[in-house]
């Protein structure tokens, strides 16, 4: 079990195009992609940075969990993403250890196997992990 | 002007022995140092994965500013450090576009050139800009 690299960091924001004003254009980041994505009630940009990303989130309907958090908490970091190699293992190991997780088991997202462990498993951070597809 | 990659990424923690028992333990991340930096009022922990890194803070003091951050709003995410080929061009082209800066010029670090952008530049988040020494 090892974790390979930090896959992202998501920061969510509540205009994508301003965002992207400081992180592309004064910041003078790469954006290789800006899609809507329904299904998790988000339009995200993806800005690469050496082996790792940032990934901006805007929430689609401010009653989705994402547009409820931006109005709780206002903009700023999210979640951060570790990439594993075997993501069942991470996360026996985890429950086996007492960790709090949200999701026992892994889900399918865009590329490849996501789970999250919980702000109170992982001291205040949301922590994504990803097993990505070979 | 150019971001190589995410430096690092900073996670306040009440205790780092806890916090390692998460990130280190159960997570199976590498540390590779653990040591109290005074004139920063922490003691650190670093995590590196990938080409970038996890800082675990914790405060020295409860009356320093990371230590009456943690009292107000709790474990988590602290920061992000991007890492700038040219820090004080970087400078220059954000205060021309308007970023609220906290370093309007860089302060000598532990390994290079840092400065902060105010949060309230860089939609929530407090970015640290580093350009390590050579």
């Amino acid at each position: 079990m090892t974790i390979k690299r930090i896959d992202h960091i998501a920061i969510v924001v509540e205009n994508l195009d301003r965002a992207l004003g400081v992180y592309r254009d004064a910041l003078g980041m790469a954006v290789t992609d800006v899609r809507e994505m329904p299904e998790q009630d988000v339009k995200m940009a993806f800005l690469p940075s050496g082996d790792s990303e940032i990934e901006l989130l805007e929430p689609l309907h401010p009653d989705s969990g994402i547009g409820k958090y931006l109005a709780k908490r206002g903009e700023g970091l999210h979640h951060i993403c570790l990439e594993v190699d075997d993501i069942e293992a991470t996360l026996a190991d985890l429950k086996a250890k007492g960790s709090q997780l949200i999701d026992e088991t892994p889900k399918q997202g865009a590329y490849g196997k996501i789970a999250f462990i919980h702000p109170k498993g992982a001291h205040g951070v949301l922590v994504e992990l990803v097993q990505r597809d070979a």
